[in-house]
C-alpha cells in the first residue's frame, strides 16, 4: 500500500518544510482542500516544485465546473485530483475525461455518497475510490472507518477501481485496514500533528512495508 | 427578490471591473468557487474591499472542515458562505454555528442533495437554501430548473429557510421562477458572458422589480 501524506490547516511553507522532513517515508503528497481554498493554485505549484519526484494529489473536492477546475489543477502540477462521489454523474464523467486527455488520474471521494449511487461509480475503472471519514465526522461526531461500510465497498476487485482510505488513520489502524487491500492509505494529522512527525512517518512506512506480504492488491 | 451576481472563470481584476459596471443593478456579489480555488482568500478580500456596500457571498461549497473554512472566509470579508446540502449533517451544523457566532449567514447549496436528506435541512431556519442546477448539468447535460424539483422544495414557508435559485437563469426565466417566491436569484453567465453586461443587468433588475408586487416572500 502507498502512503499519501495530506497537508491541511497550515501555510504552504509549513507544508513544504514538513514534507522535506518526511519525504523518504511517503509516496504521494496531498495539497489539502484547506490549502487550495486559502492560497489557490499557488499551493499546488509550490508543492509540485518542492517535490518533483512525488505524486502530487490536489484535494479539489470538485462538485461542479469539472473541466475548468481539473484543467486548472493539472496545469498547476497535480498528478491526481479529487471529485466528490456525491456530485452529479456528469461532473465525475468530465473529470475522468479531462484526466484521460492529460494522462492524469482521478480520485473519487466517497464521503457521504449515497449507497445506491456507488453502483454507478464502480464503473470508473481508472479511478481511485476513496473511502473517507471526514474531519468533521471524526472530530465532532467521533466517527471512524466502519467495517460495515468498508465491506460494502470491498467488492472493488482487482479489475475495478483501486481503493484509498482516509480519515484519522494512524499506524495502529493499518493492520485492520489492510484487510480491504487499500492501494493508498491517506495519513494527515497522525503525522502533521505528531510531536515527532519523522518518527511517526517512519513507523507508518515500516508498518505498511511489513504488511506488504499480506496484501493482494499491491 | 434580490439579485446575486456570481463571478466565475475569470480573474479577480475582471470580476472587480465587471462588478463596478453593474453594481447599481445587483444586491449581492458572489465570489465563485472557481475564483476561490484559483486565487484563494485573496479573491474574497479583494471583492470585499472593492464593494464595501454589497453583501459578499463566498461560494465555498464546503463539504468538510467546516469551522476552519467558514472562519477563513468570514474573516476574509464574506457575509454569506455556502455549504453543500449533500455534506454530512455535522458539517452543516458547524457552518450554522460559526455563522451564528459571527453574525453571518449560511447558504446551503442543494445541488444533488438526496431528496430524503432535505427534511433534515429544512430545520436550518436561519439558512438560505439554494436550488441549484450546476454548470455541468446545464452545459453538458442540458438540464434546467425543473418545476417538479422546485415544487418539492417550495414547501419552504415564510417561517422556514429562505430560498435561492441558481443555474443558468436569464431575465426571461424570472417570471416563471417568481412562482416559488425566491429570496435571492443568482445570475452568472447571463450577465458575465453577455455582449452588453450592463444592459443585461439593468434588464434583470427591472424585471425583478416589476415582479415585486407579485411576490409574497420579499
Amino acid at each position: 500500500m502507498m502512503i499519501q501524506l495530506a497537508f491541511d490547516r497550515m501555510t504552504i511553507d509549513e507544508a513544504i518544510q514538513l514534507g522535506q522532513r518526511v519525504r523518504e517515508y511517503v509516496d504521494w503528497m496531498e495539497v489539502g482542500t484547506s490549502l487550495i481554498k486559502e492560497f489557490g493554485m499557488e499551493s499546488i505549484k509550490a508543492l509540485r516544485e518542492a517535490f518533483p519526484d512525488k505524486t502530487i494529489v490536489a484535494d479539489m473536492k470538485t462538485f461542479d465546473n469539472a473541466r475548468y477546475e481539473f484543467d486548472l489543477c493539472y496545469a498547476s502540477g497535480a498528478d491526481v485530483a479529487t471529485v466528490m462521489g456525491a456530485a452529479p454523474t456528469v461532473t465525475i464523467d468530465v473529470c475522468m475525461e479531462v484526466a484521460a486527455q492529460r494522462g492524469k488520474r482521478v480520485m473519487v471521494d466517497l464521503l457521504n455518497t449515497p449507497v445506491p449511487h456507488l453502483e454507478s461509480i464502480y464503473r470508473y475503472k481508472e479511478a481511485i475510490l476513496c473511502a473517507h471519514v471526514s474531519k468533521d465526522q471524526q472530530e465532532i461526531a467521533g466517527e471512524r472507518q466502519s467495517l460495515e461500510w468498508l465491506t460494502q465497498i470491498q467488492r472493488i476487485g482487482t479489475d475495478g477501481p483501486r481503493l484509498a482510505l482516509a480519515g484519522g488513520i494512524t499506524a495502529d489502524d493499518l493492520f485492520a485496514l489492510s484487510r480491504v487491500k487499500p492501494y493508498v492509505v491517506i495519513i494527515g494529522s497522525a503525522i502533521t500533528n505528531a510531536e515527532d512527525p519523522v518518527a511517526q512517518a517512519r513507523k507508518i512506512r515500516e508498518t505498511a512495508d511489513a504488511l506488504k506480504g499480506e496484501m493482494l492488491c499491491e
